[in-house]
């Protein structure tokens, strides 16, 4: 489990390397001695974020380009001995709004980066990451990797589609993939401008920003916040353990805690801010799944992986890290 | 169980309206006294042809155009109480070695289709022709409709993708969808040119034009070959009965036949033709999925759909077809 030396001296490149995962992972990463490159598209209204990488701007390499751009990709992933592939579309409702933007960077875009890693280095492992919303409205709870998936949105049945590129690019063409099904994160260098990519930090905004917040129906669904720093260390024992690679892994808390309970404790860690229960707007009932827990047995008994932050202590290490930054994550 | 009252009067629309499948469910529309318009875009080396709707030619509308086409769908669609949706890029090779033509087609294109009923048409009934595919190298055998997917083909995983916007879209926007999972095809009005779209009638042309068979490997692996006029029944089942409304169903043969009895098969039938066993090329090879068998008690339940048509009675069909028609379906 000592990812350190593993990282020491390897070319790593990490999509989406300016977000919230990619750009905790690139702190991780460089702590670790990896020479890091990160892939960013900086679209706007997405979770990029040049001050996601404070502190280690001189250490790592930054190019921007999109993951649909096959030329640039060709390039990219030369060389590189490890990929970190979390650039994505993350709107659930935006995909429903409109598919054509998810099918076009999740289907399409996840099929350039296959091709290109195919075609250029064929000897890099790349690891994906997927998203809980495969599951969509759970056939049961806990979730294990066999449970049948049950998208409720374009963006689940996307990232779904993608899961399956990237297990047939292994199958089929010898590519070293592993993929993570990561449930609803939190933490630091996330975006909290919209309420598009991750509600709880959505709160987090309003809440410092002075703002209520609106819990839609009676917030009783179950969710598993899953911390950032949590989710970095899964991807860097996925990158590393020869155990993964053809494999996928469910990432989330091994708490789980009710939407409202989740407002009620930002509020206490926070010391301040304020709620009210709203009805359901028809766009996010719509794509409302109902409680979810995902089962993490498989990490754990396959890569050793266990979450490590509890719920409070994850909020007062990201309500500390947006209170001193909070100039460079809002308008 | 009678579709012809049914339907007589009922505005009907297939896509892949000139292809193996649609153009022999329009034959039996017509039959049933449909009005009955036919979506195809003749592209090059699919299966579309003029032949297939010989002896309906005045019967049926015929619109030349792509699913993708958006202004052309939403046109298309206003107005038919009835879409069965069959157009799609259906070749498992062609899609490992270039997947942006499936992706553009069976996931971009099945959003278009979908956006353009949501917006024009809500309220018709839309059957979506699936595959096999989804279940790729199946995870138990017979598979059911709870069965994980397994797709080891581009091809597959987009067919499942769509599947999932089917379901979406029904939950999410309230159309009514129906979802096929139809095995190995054969009979009647399919290509014979290339092995792409179904080995069994590649087959079938080599023995009529006097040419050897080639069978990859032993021919040990189990297929449940399917009849065009099972299939069209089960489309018209699926457009008429309330039930079927939100399903997914398997479609398949109730007899399985190992891959060189087949092939025995249609050389006796023929009564002419011979073959010989060669090793697999890479290309198949990487996407061979094993034994293949669907548990059909599901459609049998709900709809009353069963196979009527036994293996020899279906080629000796098939046969007589491409002897009468085999100009038109050679070069």
């Amino acid at each position: 489990m000592s990812a350190e030396g593993y990282y020491r001296g390897r070319k790593v490149m990490i999509t989406g390397g300016l977000g919230c995962l990619g750009s905790n992972l690139a702190h991780r990463l460089v702590e670790h001695g990896a020479e890091v490159t990160l892939i960013d598209n900086m679209q706007e209204g997405h979770g990029a974020n040049r001050r996601n990488i404070a502190g280690i701007e001189q250490a790592v390499k930054v190019d921007i380009c999109d993951i649909r751009d096959s030329a640039a990709m060709l390039g990219h992933v030369r060389g590189a001995e490890l990929i970190f592939h979390i650039a994505g579309q993350t709107s659930h409702t935006d995909s429903m709004k409109d598919p054509f933007p998810d099918i076009d960077i999740n289907c399409r875009g996840n099929a350039v980066l296959l091709e290109s890693v195919r075609a250029a280095n064929p000897e890099a492992r790349v690891v994906y990451a997927s998203t809980r919303a495969v599951y969509g409205a759970p056939l049961q709870v806990p979730v294990t990797e066999s449970t049948l998936p049950n998208p409720v949105d374009i963006y689940g049945a996307d990232k779904l589609a993608a899961e399956h590129y990237f297990r047939i690019y292994g199958r089929a063409h010898g590519l070293s993939t592993v993929i993570l099904r990561l449930s609803n994160g939190y933490g630091t260098r996330a975006q909290i401008r919209t309420p598009k990519y991750g509600i709880l930090m959505w709160f987090v905004g309003l809440i410092l920003r002075g703002e209520k917040i609106r819990v839609f129906g009676d917030g009783a669904q179950l969710r598993d916040y899953t911390y950032t720093d949590d989710m970095t260390r899964a991807f860097l024992l996925a990158g590393e353990n020869p155990a993964a690679v053809g494999k996928t892994y469910n990432v989330a808390a091994s708490e789980q805690i009710r939407f409202i309970d989740m407002v009620k404790k930002l509020v206490e860690v926070a010391g301040q801010g304020e709620y009210e229960l709203v009805p359901w707007p028809d766009d996010y009932k719509k794509i409302e799944v109902g409680d979810f827990a995902a089962d993490c047995g498989l990490i754990g008994r396959e890569l050793g992986w266990q979450p490590e932050t509890g719920f409070e202590q994850g909020l007062r290490e990201t309500f500390e890290y947006y209170r001193d930054n909070l100039e460079f994550y809002v308008d």
